[in-house]
């Protein structure tokens, strides 16, 4: 059983998501527990606001240090097991398959959710990851933590068919193969014969050469490997 | 004005992020305006499902040709002026924000989000380019086309204050400098002394070198360049 601790700003941002198909699978087979923390709750006593201006000047607003943890504290209150603590910034380790796998193997897994706006700087030295999905601005950290959430969820035990997780792309650097499926001809595109052929053995030797000639291309065009 | 168009077979997962502060004040602002289209509404006819098994046999249903093509028409007969049509694949090109400023500059993008259980292979000989937003498994492109929505929009004019944007991580393969608010110390963690100082050229020239160790740690610790 995973939980997965979300500090946001913006918990309405998670509405859709988390009656995802994927999700609510996850929920009802109880793989997986998600905490919504809405960090202005914890924007409370001497600290009215969750973000201020930055020292020495700037644009923008800048989240504070305090709430944050105070948060932190109590999604680690709430779930007694050991978490394991990620901001999610652009400046962080390019999150990967290989990384969702290991995560999946986590019990308490603590997504702080950062304006890119920007952190007080503070905040980084409470976490044990800096994650980032891929070198693009977002608003917030609320749609890498649906990607990371998304991608760990399918891998919990039972959550997709049996076999389904594994054989897909980047499981060994390759690629998936391509699929098709009725029409056999659809304006003039035609599927392959040997997967009409009915010959397992040669559309087993097929797929496996499409795999490897796909994870090639991608490879060449990224100019480094999978 | 810029008109994305996106192509899902759920459209519910868009809900939240399209009442986003960030889109939402892109579409008031007339400088964006989202089409959001049910491949569902194009299964129709002589088709009856969005999905069907493999040809040659395997896991999971694959998306049909048919009801893309279709629903690819009617976005393009919906907006008068050229489309980039993008399919949201993780065998793609990978996604930067350098591809994000090209992209806030078209007129209509199409993207279109494929389960990643398998689409037709024909799909792909519709559309004009790949993208991948990283080198992970999720459920469908839904996640990915808010990732590139999210990105373009605020560098739409007007949507964030002058200045901001460019400013920002990855515009010129420096990470942003750190950032503090108050309070000054936090838990005996101290706002570094230059930001309280006042004098604005040292806070600029300490900011600059921040910039570059931070861009430099960014490069190593992915062994490339931002």
């Amino acid at each position: 059983m995973l939980t997965i601790s979300v500090l946001t700003i913006e918990p309405a941002l998670f509405e859709s998501f988390l009656s995802s198909h994927v999700i609510r699978r996850a929920e009802e087979l109880r793989v997986l527990k998600v905490n919504l923390i809405d960090i202005r709750d914890y924007a409370g006593g001497s600290f009215r606001h969750i973000d201020d201006s930055p020292y020495g000047g700037g644009n923008g607003m800048i989240l504070r240090v305090a709430p944050v943890v105070a948060a932190l504290e109590e999604a680690e209150k709430r779930v007694d097991v050991e978490a394991v603590r990620i901001a999610l910034t652009p400046r962080g380790e390019k999150y990967t398959q290989d990384m969702a796998w290991r995560l999946s193997e986590e019990r308490h897994l603590i997504l702080v959710c950062g304006h890119y706006e920007g952190m007080d700087e503070r905040i980084y030295s409470y976490v044990d990851r800096e994650i980032s999905v891929g070198d693009y601005i977002l608003t917030g950290g609320e749609l890498p933590a649906q990607v990371m959430m998304d991608s760990i969820a399918r891998l919990l035990s039972g959550v997709l068919k049996e076999g389904s997780a594994r054989e897909e792309s980047f499981e060994d650097g390759l690629m998936e193969y391509p699929q098709y499926t009725k029409p056999q001809e659809f304006q003039g595109k035609r599927v392959p014969d040997v997967l009409l052929s009915g010959n397992h053995e040669e559309i087993r030797a097929w797929r496996e050469r499409q795999r490897i000639d796909m994870g090639k291309t991608e490879a060449n065009s990224n100019h480094k490997s999978g």
